[in-house]
């Protein structure tokens, strides 16, 4: 058979590049998420997560530079589409209690694709013996982990909020 | 303070329009997705996937009705970002060993969107009191995540297909 020009360390490159966009995106996202949301407590978290996601961005440079590729993005329409449709949230609901419950729910989408992509981009580095890389990705992925972790206990909190506003 | 116009329920629905979108999206992928596939064991996968998937839209259609609404789907970008991007991998990595990786990788990031999606009905479903929505979302939830699992699985098999090619 004969070798394909394409190959498994071309999957991870393609990848890499997507989710360095994706990161770029939500660093750009998540300060106007932390403005509109309602409780003090969201606008902490997306905070914090927006300094976190400043490191997430250094790791995925430091993995081009394993790679010896430039470091450079390629447009990521899934994160696009979850941005965009956070901010028709942050529109329709500017006024009511489900706002921060729409919020969430948004970053958890993010969460969640992250989640999945640097999964798949661990156990590819794997697969290619980029040792140092899969350090540096699976401490995002963990990191990625423990954020959908403290949504979801947020997203309680502000479901609680939504209940009581809706008996007044 | 007035009380806004838009509520939970609103939110639930526009949610529930998104993902019954989402879901026959993936129907109409899945069958591609089988056929590119060179693994047997991914293709059945796939296969397995449509089916369960038929009745993941069937859930949603009651819930539609549970709350008293048309069944209509409503874009979701993100969904149709991450079908562009397998259809992308299906043409560039035809015949790569690393096709099935790919194939894999799109697929996981479909079914964190959907884990993520159902997770935030559900817990909006029990808010609202909507019990039997409740079990139709878990019910396919577990599901999803079951699927996600079994994806893994399939993911460090084709990894060790693309070592051996490789190594030819």
């Amino acid at each position: 058979m004969a070798k394909s020009s394409k190959n498994l360390q071309d999957l991870f490159h393609e990848t890499l590049k997507d989710i360095y966009f994706a990161e770029k995106k939500i660093l750009a996202s998540l300060p106007k998420m932390a403005k509109a949301a309602h409780d003090s407590d969201l606008r902490a978290a997306f905070e914090k997560h927006e300094q976190e996601t400043e490191g997430q961005v250094e790791r995925l440079e430091k993995v081009f530079t394993l790679i010896e590729q430039p470091v450079r993005g390629k447009t990521c329409e899934a994160v696009n589409g979850i941005a965009e449709e956070a901010k028709d949230i942050m529109k329709e609901f500017k006024d009511s209690p489900a706002l921060d419950a729409g919020l969430i729910a948004s970053a958890q989408a993010v969460e969640h694709y992250e989640i999945s992509r640097y999964g798949t981009l661990k156990a590819w580095a794997e697969e290619l013996g980029l040792e140092e890389a899969v350090g540096l990705l699976e401490e995002t992925l963990q990191e990625e982990k423990k954020t959908d972790q403290a949504l979801n206990e947020l997203a309680l909190s502000s479901l609680n909020t939504e209940a009581q506003q809706a008996a007044q």
